[in-house]
């Protein structure tokens, strides 16, 4: 068993022994983030200036899945706080064939040896994070160049199937928007129907009906109606509104009781 | 490595050496049937007649988790052909503490000795279908006592974290109603709006309206409105629908494009 003596590094933080960690298993994080009506995913620059990769990394056999997301996300990026969601299991034999693991572990300047801990089979669990994107300063860990915000229509080149990975996660997040709030990182404490709803429409990629946004929103019981503090020429003005933390929480876990 | 030549029971079909597995990763499956306006969840008995337990099993190192799932279920109940959903992971390391693990190994009467492959940390990937509960003839494995049906509002004793991964399924599927047709499998070639309205009605367990459920079904383009045959008395009568096979397949691959 001599490859539980070998160390493998897992970012900036901590090197870890092959021993310590669950073999064949991975996290992949995508990070989105809301900047300019624009959906953009954190991605991390490999060594070679040229394929970029999700934050992604090892699961300890001490640690569930969940807490190895959050490790790992935080080891290579400084980001932490963030709620991440599971969205899908990537179990192809093929994405770990040795071709892309060799080509992988080039673009990270990393030796790729015979008894390479990376030359077994992995199967990745994807997570996926709406962020706040000015209030997030990612810094890259020891095997990666940089760490920068790309928009998700226009992606670089990217190692393994990280691209279908991010595919899949966009994919998953519009399809929680069904039954589950988000925007409570995205917007300031108050705001109005309109800037919830553009944050949806970038998401979805499409228009949504205004009056049918507005009643689905308000029927979730997780939004305050502030009071208009001025008459007059204010009739004309927006009512602003608040999340009720309590409430959204409680949804967001739960579930909308959304009407089919 | 004397772990690598013990053989594993993988169920009434196979036994494979422990050396041919993905270690530490196994794939459980939540079959859904529907009958009587009952929702029914297909589980095996243990051969101490106390417990149940899902259909579950390990994934081969030459094959997809996808397939491995499909693989096990057909391998432990005689189930093929059946369109599994993989729907989360099951990552906490207490779900495979020694005490769980020690207890569900006596249940099915197999032996649990300190090397054993089964006292290892399991990560399992849990898959889901609806199957057309008619057309089902379990057989159980030479692992389980029986094969059967059971409501899902009143389950058995069961080994694990089974339980929940039910539960989890069952919050999964009413979640992807929102954004995955079903019924294909569930309704003979030609039935009525309200015929499928009611296995929505069922699986969501509430009333839906009729008038939206309808607007909502017609406008995903899966269905063919019948001629009515007989006129006279018959504008009473309800239309009849079929699914449009091609257009049914392609939204529950791509989902609806769902107005939110």
């Amino acid at each position: 068993m001599r490859m539980e003596s070998k160390l493998i590094n897992m970012g900036k933080q901590q090197n870890f022994k092959v021993g310590e960690l669950m073999p064949g298993l991975s996290v992949d994080n995508v990070i989105f983030g809301f900047h300019d009506n624009q959906l953009k995913v954190l991605l991390l620059e490999c060594m070679n200036h040229r394929d970029w990769m999700l934050p992604g990394g090892f699961v300890l056999k001490s640690e569930s899945t969940d807490a190895a997301a959050e490790r790992v996300l935080y080891d290579r990026t400084g980001l932490n706080n963030v709620y991440l969601q599971q969205f899908h299991v990537f179990g192809d034999p093929s994405r770990s064939r040795d071709s892309l693991m060799s080509s992988a572990m080039k673009s990270m300047e990393l030796p790729f040896e015979t008894d390479n801990w990376f030359k077994q089979r992995f199967v990745t669990i994807g997570y996926y994070a709406l962020v706040e994107f000015e209030k997030v300063v990612p810094v890259p860990d020891s095997i990666s160049a940089s760490c920068a915000w790309h928009d998700t229509d226009k992606l670089p080149r990217l190692i393994f199937d990280h691209k279908d990975i991010i595919a899949n996660a966009l994919t998953s997040m519009r399809h929680h928007l069904n039954y589950q709030p988000i925007g409570y990182n995205l917007l300031p404490k108050e705001f109005t129907m309109k800037n919830l709803q553009s944050i949806y429409e970038t998401i979805l990629n499409r228009k949504l009906d205004r009056s049918n946004f507005t009643r689905k929103m308000l029927a979730a019981g997780i939004l305050d109606k502030k009071e208009k503090l001025f008459a007059g020429g204010a009739h004309k003005a927006p009512y602003l509104y608040s999340f009720k933390k309590k409430e959204y929480l409680k949804v967001l876990k739960d579930g909308f009781n959304n009407e089919f």
